[in-house]
């Protein structure tokens, strides 16, 4: 291992504001980062089951301190590639957690190991593309300690498809170094996570962690720059309000970058920035609103 | 106008279990269908504000009874076309409507006049790509009558972008004839509809009908399959609850297609089955599960 590599020796359950940095290295760094799969090798075939979600999940390795990282100034995350540590993925469906739970004709615990072969996922007779993507990952917050079950402003359990290879995500600071972790990936996830899991898989992470102090604009919450798109990224408890968050939040960049007013923003959005979900599972729900690019310029540098 | 023109004298404000058909064509037939703007020419200039929904509003023409539509079989709705009849669109905010209605920096009444030019729709400064799309368009109800603001289980106010012209559109029949009727057309909309319209604008759709008799599997709520993938729809009163209806209806396909269970159906959808938002505005919240075709192979003739 060299040494721009984090060890998933070090791994935290919970984002706390004082979590105690494994490393702190300077803006512009790129590091491997080892994760484990979500339920740390408890699951290996499909007699394997999971009668509930365990107290300790989705472990998140680091966190990684970010030097001279200030509360206001925002977290810049590449992510560079994600490589897969195991042959197969687990998916689990467990008896009081899923969108279909407590469904008749739900038969739970059940698991299905998800075998990898020629760049695809096998389940039962069909095949899967990979897709990677990172499922827990996040900075430590502003007031609240949040297990890394919930996702919320600070990010945590996003489970989104599009925080995957060529994304970048922003996260506000509230603590300085910013203190970034990460874990959960999925060999590949659809939007919603319906049944409570993508293919559980542990990865090997490349990302380069960067500073944009004293910022332009502001972010209360996540903030993903794919290929072509902004994506603005909310959680609540319900998916009514954590649609209105990300909404508004788009609406905020709107007024910034193009000088609209509030109403204007949101009125525009509704032609062209679609709303997007990313988990109906977890204790709260995320939700984003994407815009493509030609829509938005670089909100940071316009 | 040719005899295959139904004109938007025609309208109804309602879909009711026992609305009187305006014709009645064999399975089959190309029609073009002329549809009014959501509120009737009430919105000419940035003048006209809208204070609330109307009590009509989103006139659908028709209905059009299909020669041999009985309960239990399935109408197949192909959108030919979808041509705009006029030179620009509204973009409408109501005070008591929309995702952000009563919040502090939302300014409403508000329209916005979107111009058309070059196959664009301009807004102030911006210029947005004209995609035309079909807000309200349904069938008889089953029991229930609902007034078209409303989306249900017959279709309805879906405000659903798919439903665009290459798209088929499968409804369940409920009653004798099947009785499709549509309006409430967009120049352009983004998922979501968050300010509770897109760019309304008065149309002529060309839309094939055709029956699918006695099913080989049985739909309860609409169904759409796009260039590349197959969609269920469903409308409930909370988001929550319209994603777990649209994921259903999609795990019932995946079970008569692979022979899947419901469980492994459940669990290969978490994995390859993105949850989309349709609109989040009106009185029911409309939700799509979407599927990729190399995934499901067409469920009627499977």
């Amino acid at each position: 291992m060299s040494q721009k590599s984090v060890s998933d020796d070090h791994v935290v359950y919970e984002f706390t504001p004082d979590m105690d940095a494994e490393r702190t290295v300077p803006p512009g760094t790129t590091l491997e980062i080892h994760t484990r799969d979500s339920v740390e090798g408890d699951v290996q075939t499909e007699e394997d089951l999971m009668r509930a979600v365990p107290d300790e999940v989705n472990a998140a390795t680091g966190p990684v301190a970010v030097k001279g990282a200030t509360p206001g100034d925002i977290l810049q995350v590449t992510i560079e590639d994600i490589r897969l540590r195991e042959e197969y993925g687990r998916v689990l469906v467990m008896p009081e957690f899923g969108l279909q739970h407590g469904y008749e004709d739900t038969d739970a615990p059940r698991t299905r190991i998800t075998e990898i072969d020629n760049e695809c996922l096998h389940f039962n007779e069909l095949e899967i593309e990979l897709d990677p993507m990172i499922g827990t990952i996040g900075v430590a917050p502003q007031n609240t300690a949040y297990s890394t079950l919930v996702p919320h402003d600070h990010g945590g359990n996003l489970d989104t498809t599009d925080i995957s290879a060529g994304s970048t995500v922003y996260f506000p600071v509230f603590q300085p170094g910013g203190l970034l972790a990460m874990g959960d990936s999925k060999a590949a996830m659809a939007d919603g996570e319906v049944c409570g899991t993508g293919a559980e898989i542990a990865t090997e992470i490349d990302v380069t962690v960067d500073l944009i102090s004293d910022p332009v604009v502001a972010l209360d919450r996540p903030l993903i720059e794919t290929e072509d798109a902004w994506k603005t990224v909310a959680s609540a408890e319900t998916m009514e309000e954590a649609c209105e968050l990300a909404n508004r939040d788009l609406c905020r960049l709107l007024e910034h970058v193009h000088g609209f007013d509030f109403t204007d923003a949101y009125m525009f959005s509704s032609l062209v920035a679609d709303l997007e979900v990313s988990q109906v599972v977890d204790p709260h729900i995320t939700i984003r609103n994407a815009i493509p690019k030609e829509q938005l310029a670089n909100p940071f540098t316009g």
